[in-house]
């Protein structure tokens, strides 16, 4: 199995491996600008919400790391300047808010005038999201296995993996878990139009993996499902209001239609970090749209005719009465999620 | 706009546009056997069940045509011969059996030794297939208009323009005929993976036709008709069995379930040539599944890593309770099907 990581701190610069290239190049390319950090986040050079907060926190990192701020004052202004930048970067997963927000909250809590020492707390708390994450996703993946019967065909949307996290994958990772774990699993990899993560990414970690699969076409699942060929369906997610609806990549609310119309189970795997209790539902999540070009173009060649409309949102909202449960790290919320989800995140 | 044709029988040969190449080239191939014709069809090179329905027709005048037969076993042997190699040509549309079947009954009936005679009438009654296919398109997309209100957001699937037939189309016929008639359209065109038959030819077809649309990914269906956008579907269909049950090009199925879900009409339009009065109900469709090469490569460009397997299933089957109401020539079936679509098709 070759090794291979999203992103890594490497002695103050920012290591990625550039998805857009995968699965054909594995190429990293360095940072060591918050701007430049915020620039790859937008352009997908890194994708996936547990992925690009880790991106964000890293970013606010380098901006400590290369600070020339001389005080306090100054330091802290230079740091909320660039976590609105990092912020921005894409609107629609809350966890670049909640990595840079958890910087900010650690460095304004460290009583001290030391430019340096506030300087260390930031790269400090970076490290410690990125490393977080992977101890998160393992036992997140523990706990989603209680869901995977001994052998089960599992149907799969977007990428959810190692590449769309910092280490071992949310959705994904339930599945190398259980795949570990010495169960039969068998994949339903769907493509995920437009930016194609299923049959780019998500393919590419279960071939290293050896897990089997199959890829499909996004709109092939419900002739699978109808088969009787789909035991459950496991997503990743970009942000969950408070009421437990979903956003996550474009085609799981139609993947979720598709699987309650056929009583296929249907769980959403993500981090607490991904709840966004402030939002009391998904009506109020802000949705990116992306160029057109990601429609009309597919790896830089036409599809279309010239001078086409495309609308491309590159979310959408499940709303929770799709949703079977959603497995975190700290456990499994089940309906009413307005209730498990406070009690998972230690507000109740 | 560029007056365009999917098929047409000139001097002896079958004249056909090479839809691989659109919408980047128009370019139109000939051919002069059956062989080739069929090849055409199972090679894609014209697609839509009305379309490869006259293809097969002129697929069997033209083995009629060149024939060496001396006498009428001989010829009625060599026709039958051919009009199986056509009819397995592909297996899901009924409409390339129902015009082989037709002329095979057209010659059988006509009293004669003489082989020229035998030879004329196949040929005429494919033409007559072709022609009959132009006029039906018309009725049928006058018909549909009673469905359309004055201003209409329509999801289409597909391609089901005058590519798709041998002239003006059937679900986008119904769209063209309400543009025509002053109505005001505006089309979601699903780009339907893999082949992207809505991406690269209903958009060509409603940009030489002026009518406005988008281009949007198979899975934002949902998206759209959640935020209130479409007003109904409209679709074709390769095979409708006796209850109702549609076998459509793969991805319909899943968009009758997301409009389903919306309460957003749902309607099928094919002539009564593509009910199959046969077949009791649409589990009995056969469905081909096509090379995993259409999954794994878009216009020749590698997309997943080398090695990946993928399933390709071309079709799917939408049970009829899904569907609103199915549109022919003939008039609209409502449910309950097995009633409506034998009184329209004359057996009641």
């Amino acid at each position: 199995m070759a090794e291979y990581f999203a992103i890594r701190w490497v002695n103050g610069i920012v290591r990625m491996l550039d998805q857009r290239k995968l699965p054909h190049e594995v190429e990293y390319l360095d940072f060591d600008s918050p701007q430049e950090v915020a620039q790859a986040i937008r352009d997908m050079v890194i994708r996936g919400a547990p992925a690009i907060g880790a991106a964000a926190g890293f970013g606010l990192a380098l901006a400590a790391d290369k600070s020339l701020a001389v005080d306090r004052e100054m330091f802290w202004a230079e740091l909320n300047q660039v976590g609105e930048i990092l912020k921005a970067a894409r609107p629609t997963a809350v966890n670049l808010t909640w990595a840079v927000n958890r910087i900010l909250k650690r460095v304004s809590a460290l009583e001290t005038d030391q430019v340096d020492a506030l300087r260390r707390v930031a790269v400090r708390e970076a490290l410690a999201i990125a490393e977080e994450d992977i101890q998160t996703n393992r036992r997140m993946s523990e706990v989603g296995l209680k869901v995977i019967p001994a052998s089960a065909n599992i149907l799969h949307h977007c990428n959810t993996g190692a590449l769309a996290t910092v280490g071992y994958g949310t959705a994904l990772g339930v599945i190398r878990c259980a795949h570990e774990s010495g169960r039969r699993v068998f994949v339903y990899v769907d493509e995920t139009r437009p930016r194609l993560q299923g049959a780019k990414l998500t393919a590419w970690e279960l071939q290293q993996l050896g897990i089997p699969f199959t890829v499909i076409a996004d709109s092939a699942s419900g002739f699978f499902m109808r088969q009787g060929k789909i035991d459950l369906c496991l997503v990743g997610c970009d942000r969950v209001a408070a009421n437990g609806d979903t956003a996550n990549k474009i085609g799981t609310y139609n993947l979720a239609l598709v699987a309650h119309a056929h009583g296929v189970p249907f769980y959403v795997v993500g981090p607490t970090s991904t709840v966004d209790l402030n939002l009391p539902s998904g009506d109020l999540i802000p949705i990116e749209n992306r160029s057109p070009d990601e429609l009309t173009h597919i790896d830089g060649v036409r599809i279309t005719p010239p001078g086409v409309n495309a609308s491309n949102p590159a979310f959408d909202v499940t709303p929770a009465r799709y949703i079977t449960a959603i497995i975190t790290e700290r456990g499994i919320a089940y309906p009413p999620f307005e209730q498990s989800l406070k009690e998972l995140c230690g507000v109740l």
